[in-house]
């Protein structure tokens, strides 16, 4: 059970006289879950698990554990169940595994982090408990990267496939016995699918950016992957499925077919809120990371240093008055805006979180009691590095059109954040006044970015074989010829 | 196609030599598509089309064409395909139509609104086209009240799984060796399901509304109904899929699990908000029938009558400057404040419209333009009848322990509205201060509906074959001997 990992009720107990591990399910709610490949196919599997040594729990610890022989024959002592049939992604045979004191040799702990001799002595190089565990846990960020990723793609996949279908499906005309007018020249219809092209640009540059970090990472560069990972996955899956479902409505009844990608892709990626932590959770876990920071640089007096917060160092920032579409456009206000949403719900967050606590609540509870402002602050953290990395590649394109496009993006990007986030005018970042500023700015951008429409959607790089009959020719492909081919 | 009925492309030729009607499909866009049963099963069919009498056009009809003889098989000059693959209600057979010169007896035209004589003679009481199109089109309404109502029908199993499924899952706990915490006592799970659970409830109380509306429909009715059934279908549907959506993730993976109900459910009624009618496009019908209210009270300077816009014969509401608690919670400051917001929006949404079309812009490229004033409408009509509705029903409640709770839920339901449509910051209906009143107010009555969020969801009376393993006891029901049974 990911959720609760450090309370994992699976017991490995070191046998010296064997040098072994016995490893045990204890009861119903330890039985492994949701492991991939499990049902049917798995050899092998990496158990997470308590490690007991002379009666001593020396925390959770990872084993590799034999679940078949090559012939495909479940192992002694194992039981596995299939986890059934789901909404999405049965292309994976998901398992439940129970262990009744399976044995296995001394050398499956996996001992980069800990390690124990034959006699039975616990050594490891770290010391702390917590930051044991930490180092247990670092691998697992992986797959917090990968599905940040596998958001985007599957994103992209069904803008290209919304995008085309509406520069060719007509639907009434604006002026009697006139042509139907394209879907993609109803400014409703732009207002729905051109600001989610223009953010999964920018997630786009924020996935490269994350890929690149975590490749490159180091033991510095653990915790930012960390607090990164935990808000990329929760921002970037959540747009994917808003994303797919907009598609999906904006496609109508085509949308509903399921050769048409879009509706089916729903199901498939509708678990990434949900796996390698909920998007709800993963929020609170990048405020609790902020609040740290936030903390340490004023206890100290210090500066503040990392996960981008350097510019909370400077005075706090100041929005023009008048809000032009030359300053709504300019990078300098998109991101000076963004930064003050973030500062300020980091600073209203720590004052929310020291009352609870000096009225007498725990942390723990504090931080459940205050989860509000935790989700805004983790979407504020999330927007705003996605936001700079949109911004870095901006900076390597040279100038032309094909940069000013790009420029557009970037400010449909950071407009849309204002425009959605309520947040902006709650805490009056923004006067009703400049936030119709903002609102009246998105719908121009979007006319404007209009007739690129097609070629944003192509430069995603869609191989064809991944779009549908409506991406090309739907007349053609909706013909009795067709049906009955 | 739905879409633009009025657009048909099929044709019925009236040939008084034989007392016939030809039928036919001109070309590929015309084929008609989505008619449930079509596919294998349906004997007879209505069809819109055009009707020609001596080369005249006399605009959209119903006839009643047989599709299959008793045995099943096709008629002659009729081509069927089935719609193929879907991603929900794959138990309809939907399916496409063409007919190649079909020919059927004069008496197949439905003649309620219009007749044709054996003679080629064209009859009928309504001389106004587009009145007799309206007519024509009438019994199309109950699709619309149908699915508003089957929506909310399956936001409630959802919401009962998913608030059973957090009653007795547990995860983390606030104090170190403590139990475990059920997850409705955590303040964030309360706030996914509880405002869910309100609006079902004020939602429920509109299904039934416009049902009963339906039902003793008269021709001085039929207005109204159009109008509410519109605006209720867009709210309701994407009431539901947003409610399934969360209920998914508050389920977490065991809400993957198609046993568990609700993740299928969001494939078998995603289809809602399309059919009948694109959502969006449904809101802004609306608004152009509030429009029309408007304009024709302003110009003969009469009283507001229908649509419940009686209100707005009386001077400007005034929001209090203090919004205590008893305020938050009494329905004169809820109403209020919802007509105010549909009361300003209106206004708004005429002079936008007067000022485009003063500028030159043709009165449907306008209602193009203006979007957005138009969805934010459309949406603030239908919250404020809703809400009339729940208020209605509440009145019949004996004062109570019940009433108590049927008031919170209305309570609930109002402020959600207001925190969830940022119309209320955006157009200063609500200062920055009073929204925050809204919003802690919102956390408040969570709190405290906690207690009762087994009941209430009990009382949508979902009978248990309906409902999953896991709204009963989940950890029996996944458990090996459970699996291996």
């Amino acid at each position: 059970n990911v959720l609760k990992v450090r309370g994992i009720e699976t017991v490995a107990t070191y046998d010296p006289k064997t040098d072994e591990f016995v490893i045990t399910t204890p009861c119903e709610s330890a039985q492994k879950y949701w492991i991939g490949g499990a049902a049917n196919h798995a050899t092998h599997t990496v158990v997470f698990s308590q490690l007991n040594i002379n009666g001593r729990n020396q925390g959770v610890h990872a084993f590799i554990v034999q679940l078949r022989d090559f012939d495909g024959n479940i192992c002694p002592n194992i039981r596995i169940a299939d986890c059934g049939h789901k909404i999405g992604l049965n292309g994976v045979d998901n398992g439940r595994i129970w262990f009744d004191n399976v044995r296995i040799p001394r050398e499956n702990l996996l001992n980069s982090v800990a390690d124990v001799t034959p006699d039975g002595q616990y050594k490891s190089a770290i010391q702390d408990p917590d930051q044991r565990f930490a180092a247990f846990l670092a691998p697992l960020t992986s797959g917090r990267v990968t599905i940040s990723l596998s958001a985007i793609y599957s994103a992209q996949i069904g803008l290209a496939i919304a995008i085309r279908y509406a520069l060719s499906r007509r639907a009434f005309s604006f002026v009697p016995n006139e042509p139907e007018v394209l879907l993609l020249d109803y400014p409703s219809h732009q207002r729905r699918l051109l600001p989610l092209v223009a953010k999964t640009y920018a997630m786009t540059c924020a996935g490269n950016y994350l890929k690149k970090m975590y490749v490159k990472r180091t033991p510095e560069s653990n915790k930012t992957i960390h607090v990164v990972s935990s808000g990329f996955k929760a921002v970037l899956t959540w747009h994917n499925m808003r994303t797919l479902q907009e598609c999906r409505e904006a496609c109508g009844g085509q949308g509903l077919k399921t050769e048409n990608q879009v509706g089916h892709l729903k199901g498939e990626y509708d678990v990434q809120s949900t796996f390698e932590g909920d998007n709800n959770v993963l929020m609170q876990q990048v405020s609790k990371a902020l609040l740290g920071e936030f903390i340490a640089a004023k206890k100290k007096n210090k500066p503040f240093k990392g996960l981008g917060l350097e510019y909370m160092n400077e005075p706090w920032p100041v929005i023009p008055s008048q809000l032009t579409s030359d300053i709504l456009r300019s990078s300098n206000f998109q991101i000076t805006t963004l930064r003050l949403r973030e500062r300020d719900l980091l600073n209203r967050f720590a004052a929310e979180m020291s009352q609870h606590q000096s009225s007498g609540v725990n942390k723990e509870y504090a931080f459940a009691l205050g989860y509000q402002l935790a989700e805004d602050l983790g979407r504020a953290f999330s927007d705003r590095i996605i936001f700079e990395t949109f911004l870095n590649d901006e900076g390597t394109v040279s100038t032309g059109p094909m940069k000013d496009v790009v420029g557009k993006l970037r400010s449909l990007y950071a407009l849309t954040c204002m425009e959605e986030d309520a947040a902006f005018l709650r805490y009056g970042y923004l006067s009703t006044e400049k936030a119709a500023a903002v609102r009246a700015e998105v719908a121009k951008l979007c006319s404007e970015l209009r007739p690129h429409a097609l070629g944003l959607v192509s430069s995603f790089g869609v191989p064809g074989a991944f779009l549908s009959p409506i991406a090309f020719n739907w007349i053609d492909s909706n013909a009795w010829s067709s049906s009955s081919a």
